[in-house]
């Protein structure tokens, strides 16, 4: 079933044309964004009531749910859910706080302390996508963080269902969250609302989360609008599978639907050094494909994807460190020794027993990750992603007299004297 | 000469006006950017070429100096400057250095073990500023996180002097971070160059450094055209120094000027508890613009400025959160007791002996810091700007065995059947 390539075989320009992700940036979709964005910086609450009911066809009476409705709503899941639940909540939360760590303090010169202390981003906007697939997941991934941050204000905005209401899991999150508040909002128009604020929605500082190609568009345009900042660009979704001869087909063949399954545009690339494993893999394809509910749509994602046949582990280390996959599944025994030569990945799942299912989910490792080639510049979400870093120094009289004719030296030399003199004065 | 408001008297809108830094984004400069980028994208090194006649006025040669133009250039600076480039390097390195940490595996389950690694991002681009400042701190603040990281190609681009050259003390940089090569091309065109490549200029995956505002709208634009990521967003510069009565006025001026001397849009706010302080910083300013030789950029940036009197100083640091300053200066007695109430804000610099300056050149700390209230959510420049971290997980049959339950019912209620079957093929 899949395309399949030969990495010996591969020109340079069929290698780039391989591993890049086409970006299908139209117009359309830049011009649609921007009116959205323009009208609820106008209108505010009347442009979103407005477009809840044009795109999601509900006539709320108010644009957000309170602690009330959440409970309400959280108690029409079934005990095994919350359960579910409740173990990726805590699987995230163990693994995020490790990311909490206090940092030395370091005296680059004897009286010249530098350290740096984190501090936590005050607003922040978690986009929870709804429609189609209605993603709680991505609430703990996003709002756990946040939590562990110590963010002030924590705005949820997430579009609302034909009931005027979420579902029961997300109300469930957002109790475990502790968040007593989430927006009735969807789309490009959360984004704008989001970023610019209006009378029921506060501006936030960052903004943060995946979605449909309009809320990914708004998301850089509203970046480049004010001085909000965003956590990645995104793309689809895309995994790259690296298999030899000790790979279990069946295995292989799950984990590539579970990616393919996610929509048409997603990307489920093979890399594998051996023909026969090849061969079973697509079979097993085959087979899986038949009982899956979403097979309509994982067949037009297995049409986008392909297959490589490498030489090697390290050949395949070589296009995986090209191709810079968000997921990456080594299904090798060698999987150990395979590791420090991943330059390029978003996430990585190792080992046979390492479905990335279970990171999208509950190994406690953040989902929200680089897609489009993004791994090679970018990191997941983390705690990092909901801090800054502050700088601080403290100079005292024994380190000005180190550290001066230096400062002197160098603003002289650049032709700053009012930095010179900010030392000299200080003598 | 500072203008003077009364934090008590502002509106919230005057606030809100207060702590805004106009973006002056005109389309002039977005349409002049796009030209320049169509042409390198169009014609690589010869536009590069040309681009240097037209702005650098000159006609070079090659686009690149290579170690022996490198090592002749860096003999002709004195050794006392040689030195100070030296400590500068030192400092920066040493702390830059404990940014560099191992962190520890996460067993989130018993057999679920998650953690994550640091990876550089492979080729980055350093974009150091010429002109009529030339900056080879910017050069060691950028060079060096990137030595510290690993990143394997660190591309620097500077525009040339009118000898064909670049002056002496960015050679010596060079140098010291064993950087063999630098390419002459500066401005918008430089930052094209590294974004898409040419001939001569390898494109990168993330491009770093302080410019002009075509260099600031160059980055932001070719970070929406194509998959290059960027440090930050940058605006002016600006520091806001907070003062109480047991502040020195010659010193508060001092670093004032410092500031402005930057350029006619720097910004210098001085937030102080005190109307005697308040006068004296007045008298001192007009005082030390005497015999400051950049008096006249100075001037456009004090007028630019402001000064607000607070009550007191938990009154101050309410200011200066708002305000998110890139420098923030507690001149002080009570430093120690305020930084905790410090939560936006790029680098700080505590009590009365420790000057922007010092930062800016050879504190230890990094200099390449959010502008325009971006330190509300952006961190400055460090270590970790140049690697991912990129997140591993390894589950065990036992491992499988825990979370395998909970990764099924998660992946059934979001209705993605196939992440289910990735758990139920292995059990």
């Amino acid at each position: 079933m899949l395309k399949q390539y030969t990495f010996k075989e591969l020109s340079t320009s069929a290698l780039t044309a391989l591993v890049t992700r086409n970006a299908d940036d139209t117009h359309a979709i830049q011009d649609v964004v921007q009116q959205i964005i323009a009208d609820v910086r106008q209108d505010g609450d009347t442009a979103l009531l407005s477009f809840a009911s044009k795109f999601d066809k509900v006539d709320l009476e108010k644009l957000y749910l309170d602690k009330a409705d959440i409970e309400e709503l959280a108690m029409t899941i079934t005990r095994d859910q919350q359960r579910a639940l409740e173990i990726a909540f805590q699987n995230i939360h163990k693994f995020h706080s490790s990311q909490m760590r206090r940092e030395r303090t370091v005296e680059t010169m004897p009286g010249v302390k530098c350290w740096r202390e984190p501090r936590p981003i005050e607003r922040v906007g978690l986009y929870i996508p709804g429609g189609s697939a209605v993603l709680p997941s991505t609430l703990l991934m996003l709002g756990v963080p946040a939590r562990i941050s110590g963010c002030k204000e924590i705005v949820v905005c997430s579009p609302p269902q034909q009931s005027g209401k979420i579902n029961g899991f997300v109300a469930y999150c957002l109790q475990l969250l502790k968040i007593d508040r989430i927006y009735l909002a969807g789309g490009a128009q959360a984004i704008a609302a989001m970023a610019f604020g209006t009378d029921t929605i506060p501006k936030v500082d960052k903004i943060f989360g995946p979605g449909n190609q309009f809320v990914t568009k708004a998301k850089s345009v509203v970046q480049s609008m004010t001085n909000v900042s965003i956590d990645m660009p995104a793309g689809p979704s895309e995994v790259l599978v690296i298999a030899d001869e000790t790979a279990n087909p069946a295995y292989v063949a799950a984990d590539l639907l579970a990616q393919a399954e996610h929509g048409p545009d997603s990307q489920a690339v093979l890399v594998c050094t051996s023909d026969t494993i090849l061969a079973a893999v697509d079979s097993k394809l085959e087979e899986q494909l038949q009982i899956l509910p979403r097979a309509e749509i994982a067949k037009m994602a297995i049409a986008n994807s392909y297959a490589v046949k490498v030489d090697d582990l390290q050949e395949a280390m070589q296009f995986s460190n090209q191709y810079a996959p968000e997921h990456l599944i080594l299904e090798t025994d060698q999987w150990e020794s395979l590791t420090r030569y991943i330059s390029n990945a978003g996430s990585v799942f190792l080992g046979h027993l390492t479905p990335e299912s279970a990171g999208d989910y509950a190994s406690g490792t953040n989902h929200t990750l680089p897609t489009s080639g993004y791994a090679r510049s970018y990191s997941g979400v983390s705690v990092d992603s909901f801090v800054k870093k502050i700088t601080f120094q403290h100079i005292n009289a024994e380190g000005l007299n180190h550290i001066g004719s230096t400062v002197e030296i160098l603003a002289e030399l650049e032709g700053l004297h009012a930095h010179k003199n900010a030392v000299s004065v200080r003598k």
